[in-house]
């Protein structure tokens, strides 16, 4: 009497069978993730990472096109999440606004921004070269888990970055706030929110639309997807295009993942994002 | 001795003495009200209210000049609130580009919406007359607490208003969204949220911006400056003028309101507003 009571053990198979005919849940979350369009520093090929770059008319055309397409697909969104950083909410407002969807909220962290690029930010591929040498420089950009050397305080961008009074208002004092990061480190300080904030909203069954930037959007569709730390080296976002992914209940993908528009328009973005990388590091 | 204890009847001297010698809270609230630029069915002279109706060139130009004015005079933004009707988004996000304030909170709410004018909603002039007489306009439109006949399911924007998504994600269900507001029942609608939600704001330290409406900017006025249900009809807004309000502890004003940027644009602006009322109704 007393086993066949015991739900919690699993063990009797009065319970096994109980819990087999027991309503599955087939729940279908879905995700938007889409990287922002060009800034104003992408044609200089420089790494903007965490200065506060808006985008470039060709980024601004972007945005819209994206919202438009979702849009004719008949796709909803009904909550949007962005980075503090300008391009990202710029990009988000452009696509809600070529949705009709002024109205949907809007929550935005410093736990979606751009990887924190550290010593290297603001420069372009001679001066990496030059600094870094090239080689030490790829290793920091295709490896996962390591951190390219920590902005200092005599850093160029230094003050324009923690000076910035939207770093007061993150969810960790500024001091905490990292100087360099990994794609890992990008993981790390990005899933707090995923699991806290985001989960929580697809799991109320709202279509969720991140707004944000190459790499966050790269090391969150490692974590979704299981994607290796060696393999994650070769997946490529393009900017300006939806990805669409389904989920479980667990967060875990349904299907392949979706990139939505014209195929040789995506084949041409993916190529341009490639092309960057190689003129900036490899050739 | 229980009376000198009996410090809520003020009555003794001593406890008089110790009130007065308390360290009396000094804050100085900040609050930017903003009524939205023109829309496009200003031209036409035609009650928007809850039609979702975007800003026009013009109220697009007005809002980025306001952004512009409160960026030059060195304020600050800290929060942001609007309805969930586009214009008044839309005019938030302008003001905030303008400002470099991307990363700034936004919350939307249909509390802070225009009046609704029921039945009236989508008229022109004529057809105000026609439908209603002069006059019984009039009276809806000045009193403060005559609310205009309710809109009803025939009526050519019901479905449109009702059937919009936007309005599931209220706070209260949709069918207990008024069907027609007077001024005073827009102050009541509003009045939970200002308490609820925006005081704590403020109470933090934060500057607000509140992007919204001809209405529901005079009805949150009227509360904060005490204004009477007579002197409320004489109170015009200028749209695209962000009115600058500092609030003590109790949010009552520490002095009078201050439209701000250039006197003559002011006036202009104020007399185009009491204009389109005029030629609405008078005329």
């Amino acid at each position: 009497m007393a086993a066949t009571r015991d739900a919690s053990s699993g063990t009797s198979a009065g319970n096994r069978c109980s819990l087999s005919l027991a309503p599955v849940s087939m729940s279908k979350h879905t995700l938007f993730l889409l990287r922002h369009g060009e800034g104003a520093w992408n044609k200089e090929n420089r790494f903007c990472s965490w200065v506060d770059q808006r985008l470039s008319e060709a980024g601004v055309k972007e945005a819209q096109d994206c919202g438009r397409l979702l849009k004719e697909h008949g796709h909803r969104v009904d909550v949007v999440f962005t980075s503090i950083l300008s391009r990202s909410v710029q990009t988000a407002w452009l696509v809600m606004e070529a949705m009709g969807l002024e109205w949907v909220p809007v929550f935005k962290s410093w736990r979606l921004n751009e990887r924190h690029y550290g010593a290297l930010i603001g420069l372009n591929r001679a001066e990496m070269a030059l600094n870094h040498g090239e080689e030490r420089v790829k290793v920091w950009r295709r490896s996962y888990d390591v951190t390219p050397p920590p902005i200092d305080e005599s850093h160029p961008y230094f003050a324009e970055i923690y000076g910035d009074r939207r770093y007061l208002t993150c969810d960790i004092p500024k001091e905490e706030l990292p100087r360099a990061e990994s794609l890992k480190e990008v993981l790390d300080r990005l899933l707090p929110y995923w699991n806290d904030v985001i989960v929580p909203e697809m799991k109320r069954g709202k279509t969720v639309l991140i707004s944000a930037h190459g790499n966050s959007c790269r090391a969150l569709l490692k974590h979704l997807e299981g994607i290796s730390d060696a393999d994650i080296a070769d997946v490529t976002l393009p900017t300006g295009v939806p990805v669409l992914l389904e989920l479980d209940d667990s967060m875990r993908p349904l299907k392949q993942r979706q990139l939505l528009g014209d195929p040789a328009k995506i084949q041409a973005a993916i190529k341009k994002v490639e092309d960057q990388g190689k003129a900036t590091v490899n050739n």
